[in-house]
């Protein structure tokens, strides 16, 4: 092993489970590479939502707001727990995507968030150490996005209780993961949950109905739970049944062995993926006054502050300029609505085509929100393998393999297809024999 | 404690050790609020370097570059190992930053850089979990910045031995450091050393030969030893008998038991703080051929990757149009020996008014290099105690106390004083009783 005599524990364990070759980016890297040798190759791998023209879709208010800034605003330190101007205006900005009724509700069981720099990952990283040592238990999806095992299990070393988030006919079902949970309440002392809705990869989002039979199983928890939601995709949402914003509403004031972390950021909701600014909010199983919402505060900056010290700053002023600017976040909403109307109809095209033909080898899942659209394969067939002869045929996807779990599909990343070339992208996909 | 039954380990040790409101971000709060009260305040808390206007110094080339970015060069994600040709281009300007004789030399030695989230501390982060478990050993200096405390010993538990880096005197020497690195060839299996010049908060910088004589121990060790060179204000040195650049292509090259990891960033070198960009290189004892620096390179982007994802992308494209193109390379060089000549003629001040004064109570230590003057306290006064009479006064400052290491005194940022107020500030500083 390469430095073995210097490395830590944790080095070595690095070392040997991190496969930087596997991942969604390796798999993006390949992709791009057919590109720049075959002008027609259709990229489907990265979780990016681009226009049709293949540059990435950006939302022009915050392009413009942050080119306006002065050098102090792009360059200074932000505070630790990020700008106070910024966490108030996204706080708000947050409780404005549910509906009415929850609104009150979930910022009296909630805390202001704190940034974390990193992103998402940033956050997970964050709320991961400071509620799990190595060797605790976490219960995780079946279906779930690399990084997550990549943080919590290559490097937090947590232990993994899996869930069938997605079962074999390709619907969500909450089952799994509810009858997990009581489970849990024998054997554990304490539990952790990663969720992740829209569900990277599978694009699935839960219905009201089965989040209600979720908090009906947290209402009856007797050890204390720490509930990662992982809010990345948060309201691209394409379908009236199911649930188009985030659950935090649903999860907080439940029971007083259940807290929640909403780990969420501006790489999604604002189009800002390389700004890597992730935030991360408490929410409580009951009513907290000001000081106690403010200690738990205290300590998830603790965490940031010892690890990365200040998220960006930039990005922080820009996004408070226009979310407290009643006529740009109007702007900037518009231009939201309209990426959506487009990621909307790539979905319901490709859903569409999906459901007009039966192959022996593939069978979507019933996708319904987020980025991606997921087939499982049904012969004895490997999704890596899939995958690798879609890249010479004209499409890159990305495989997730989950052999524990008996999962095995195919993510195509339809935010990143131009709607003009999904049928030519489903062809080549459902080419697969 | 609060939400106590939840907490991991390290999440209770770090609300119990962590203390949010002692470190120089607090103190600043504490300066930035007497600005308020009073116009005529001034504010030598910040590490970060003003104009004579307050203005954050700030280089207009690279300003100018980050807002000529497209949507894709700011928004999209970066390389988990940092932009390609960024990481190209910041280890030619970082070898360009040495004496052309170990450019060479220091460049076969080492690995290309790999970007870190979260700016230095990022870096120290990811390099201190590489190598080191909780309860290993890291020797570290009496004088050194919070943050140093907050990774490495307060969140990743390492065990310090400290070393005297400055005596009562106020000299800088290195031979406690050799001394506690010979001992600890008899007691240890592993050891770390946490290295920082210019020195914050000392202000303190080496000799040529003062480094002959860490090399010569460095010659002699027997253990592994993992040297984090913490290059946060490299370059900024003020007297002709010091090392003016890094010391890493001393460090490089002397043994077989030794390697270095040289953490650096934007936050100084090109006075972007707030853009939260470090990266960190590996430099080894013999050489090494591309293929095992490869691997050595990839494991640094393992540790990113699990942690961070990605670094910020809008700071990379803007530098690297910035360095690889002559004339903008150029005229940042310009820009930054413009703000040295300014940071210079505070420091020359500043120094002497140091050297025409005795005090019973204050002793300024040789500074010579970097951002801050420090002051140490003959008496039995605290320096918390004289800091929060300084910002009655009208000065705020940073009481840097180390009660183990016989360690009290006070920092004074003269890169964030104008030169007019420099004599004021310094009658304030002395008038302390």
């Amino acid at each position: 092993m390469i430095l073995e005599k210097y490395l830590s524990k944790k080095g070595k364990h690095l070392e040997n489970n991190v496969d930087l070759s596997a991942g969604t980016i390796a798999w993006g890297l390949r992709a791009k590479k057919r590109v720049k040798e075959s002008s027609d190759f259709i990229n489907a791998t990265t979780g990016t939502a681009t226009e049709d023209n293949g540059r990435l879709m950006v939302l022009p208010t915050l392009y413009d707001e942050l080119r306006q800034l002065t050098g102090d605003q792009l360059f200074a330190y932000a505070n630790m727990r990020g700008l106070n101007t910024f966490v108030q205006a996204w706080k708000k900005d947050t409780l404005e995507s549910y509906p009415s009724d929850l609104r009150k509700k979930t910022e009296t069981l909630s805390t202001l968030p704190v940034t974390a720099c990193g992103g998402l990952t940033g956050g997970l990283m964050l709320a991961g150490q400071i509620f799990f040592d190595k060797g605790d238990t976490l219960l995780a999806p079946n279906t779930r996005w690399g990084n997550v095992d990549n943080v919590f299990f290559k490097n937090q070393q947590l232990k993994e209780i899996p869930y069938k988030l997605v079962d074999q006919e390709g619907n969500l079902s909450l089952s799994n993961l509810n009858d997990k949970l009581i489970e849990c309440q024998k054997t554990e002392t304490k539990v952790g949950v990663y969720l992740n809705f829209p569900n990277n990869p599978s694009g699935i989002s839960p219905t009201l109905g089965q989040i209600k039979e979720l908090q009906e199983t947290l209402e009856k928890i007797t050890v204390p739970t720490v509930l990662f939601l992982d809010d990345a995709y948060e309201n691209y949402c394409y379908e009236a049944d199911v649930v188009g914003h985030s659950i935090f509403p649903y999860l907080v004031g439940l029971n007083d062995n259940v807290i929640t972390v909403k780990i969420d950021g501006v790489s999604k909701r604002y189009c800002a993926y390389g700004a890597r600014l992730g935030t991360m909010t408490v929410g409580f199983g009951s009513e907290r006054d000001e000081e106690k919402k403010a200690q738990v505060r205290e300590l998830m900056a603790k965490a940031a502050r010892t690890n990365t010290s200040s998220a960006p700053r930039g990005i922080q002023e820009a996004l408070t300029n226009v979310l407290t600017d009643e006529r740009k976040n109007k702007q900037i909403k518009n231009e939201k609505s309209r990426n959506l109307n487009i990621l909307s109809r790539r979905y319901k095209l490709i859903k569409k085509l999906g459901e007009e033909i039966t192959s022996e080898v593939l069978k979507p899942v019933k996708f319904n929100s987020g980025f991606f659209g997921y087939y499982l394969i049904k012969s004895q067939q490997s999704a890596i393998e899939i995958s690798t002869n879609l890249l010479k045929k004209g499409l890159g996807t990305v495989p997730f393999v989950n052999t524990s779990n008996d999962l095995n599909g195919i993510r195509v990343a339809f935010c990143s297809i131009s709607e003009e070339n999904i049928p030519k992208a489903f062809d080549i996909l459902y080419s697969t024999s």
